[in-house]
């Protein structure tokens, strides 16, 4: 067992015995130490644009900046690690990998507590990193068809708990799932409206994570659920700087018919929790991912296909790094890490 | 000279005298030592639409969440002042706060290092606080008309260039105005599309900042430009819960016909940069801050204003706290800060 594990669950037993606990808030087992943190932004590009506002106090035709991702990272005074790049999913922003929905350590903190210089992103037009209005202001002032706004959605919560796997439909469980559902009201305000069916191709993001990565020299990235291709698709621009990939739960896995010369020698992991064969949604792309592993193996990729049930973790959801044992799979992750990343 | 500006100092010569900078970002003096960091969201309330979605591959019909604020978080080890919540202005989030555009520690990580446990918030609508979609599918699928879409806009640069106070129109400069304009790339990235002109009435800002002091028990709100006028309504909605109101060039101070009862025994802080005068849309803004100010402490108020350059920093812009002396302007305030408000 690790040292901060064990300094976490020491922390834990503390409160239990003296039963003081007034939240679900852990005390911390000891002080964060940090050389170095802050925020910054990577990609982006100016674009000139007629339709800027839709008030009049604001001038409509200028000058904005787009397409840029926000990172925000942390670096442990006792860095050992290699870099890692947390990467969110559909709906979501880089609040994910922060505070769980019922107040415990996120796997951003953890990591920084293992070693890892760790990088929190938001994808371009999520989060911090911003969208442009320009055609939605253009179909407000009457210069152009409304078929011309954006496509733009918000998962709704009975439609979000099904492909988070909750359950098979709102509001059943499945038996075992371990996901804190107490403070679900937590998990949909972390939840935005979502750009990402607008996003021109190629995706600004894998650009943005590309130069992300060739930054930080070195870098394990580490997607989850509609993020999963771009990690990939970064790495096959730019493979000199990848160190690894970690895909969770991604929506794609690349195609086997694609190139997979850009993995060969990379590690590789495709983590999945449990209750992938009840849903209609998530089991194909399971099927699909091993048939990408498989292929990526024959290539040269190191590559690993995990189901956590089958490593000791029962019940994972799709948000799985929220789930009620999320740092016990953080873990076992850093430990898949150390064993297959070089530092 | 308070030590951790003396360490900041310290740091600097070095770099200065072993001439190895490589890059604006300094090494930092000491590493940050955290006693607890996260986040999580005040405010919020869920709501149905019949247009979540003009994809078909999601449901346009269910239930979201919205109006929440996003919270971020650090408790410095040695926690020995007052709680201060920060909220940034006009078409920016809470990056605002953190690394400067030139790669220099934000005023957030200086006022963790100077002992204070400090909030960050996006505000409602803006980075990792959703906004709603529904009004803007309803367009795209044909079931309202196009004045209903909200009004959104997005600062040019032009257009921003002159409310930031860089100069009196773009590209000119103001004589030693003291923004760092060779970053200025990396500040328009900050930039995001703001649905302020949006919210319903009352603003759901105020209720959540109202929510978040109740939550610290007593928090300092530092607001900058279009938040200003916030804390002053948070404070009348429950006064016991703000220990102090610092008003960074605010778009808006009270007016003085309103009951100014909130402001009674409050240390009031209204704090102005450089260059106010040549700016049409500033100086009736301090003009109208300044008559407040005066009304207030004739109702009880601990009230004052300040201008920087009165105080020894000369060519602030609006966006102060990126400034090149930043940090001894933060150090200035937190010196305010330990005169006029009780730990």
């Amino acid at each position: 067992m690790n040292r901060i594990f064990r300094l976490l669950l020491a922390g834990l037993a503390t409160v239990l015995t003296v039963g003081c606990a007034t939240s679900n808030r852990q005390p911390l087992p000891e002080p964060l130490t940090l050389s170095e943190q802050g925020s910054f932004f990577v990609g982006g590009r100016d674009i000139r644009s007629e339709a800027l506002s839709s008030s009049p106090n604001w001038a409509r035709t200028g000058t904005i900046t787009k397409e840029q991702m926000y990172v925000r990272y942390q670096v442990p005074a006792r860095s050992t690690k290699v870099p890692i790049t947390l990467i969110h999913g559909c709906c979501l922003t880089g609040k994910t990998w922060e505070t769980t929905p019922d107040g415990r350590m996120g796997w951003d903190e953890y990591l920084v507590r293992s070693g890892h210089p760790t990088y929190v992103v938001d994808q371009v037009s999520r989060g911090r990193s911003t969208a442009d209005p320009s055609a939605i202001n253009d179909a407000k002032l009457g210069g152009a068809a409304n078929d011309k706004i954006p496509t733009l959605f918000f998962a709704s919560h009975e439609a979000a708990w099904a492909i988070f796997r909750f359950g098979p439909e709102y509001p059943k469980v499945f038996p075992g799932m371990q996901f804190p559902l107490e403070s679900i009201g937590e998990f949909w305000k972390q939840m935005v409206m979502d750009w990402n069916l607008s996003l021109p191709n190629p995706n600004p993001n894998i650009l943005a994570i590309s130069q992300l990565s060739q930054r930080l020299k070195r870098t394990v990235l580490v997607s989850h659920s509609q993020s999963g291709i771009l990690p990939f698709q970064a790495a096959a621009l730019h493979p000199d700087s990848v160190a690894g990939i970690v895909a969770i739960e991604p929506g794609a896995c690349p195609a086997t018919g694609e190139p997979l010369q850009p993995y060969r020698g990379l590690p590789i992991l495709v983590l999945w929790g449990e209750f992938v064969d009840a849903s209609p949604f998530w089991a194909p792309r399971l099927k699909q991912c091993r048939e990408f592993v498989a292929a990526a193996n024959r290539a040269g990729a190191q590559a690993e296909l995990v189901m956590l049930s089958d490593v000791g973790f029962a019940g994972a959801s799709h948000m799985l790094m929220q789930d009620r044992n999320s740092l016990e799979i953080a873990r076992w992750l850093d430990s898949w890490l150390d064993k297959r990343v070089s530092p």
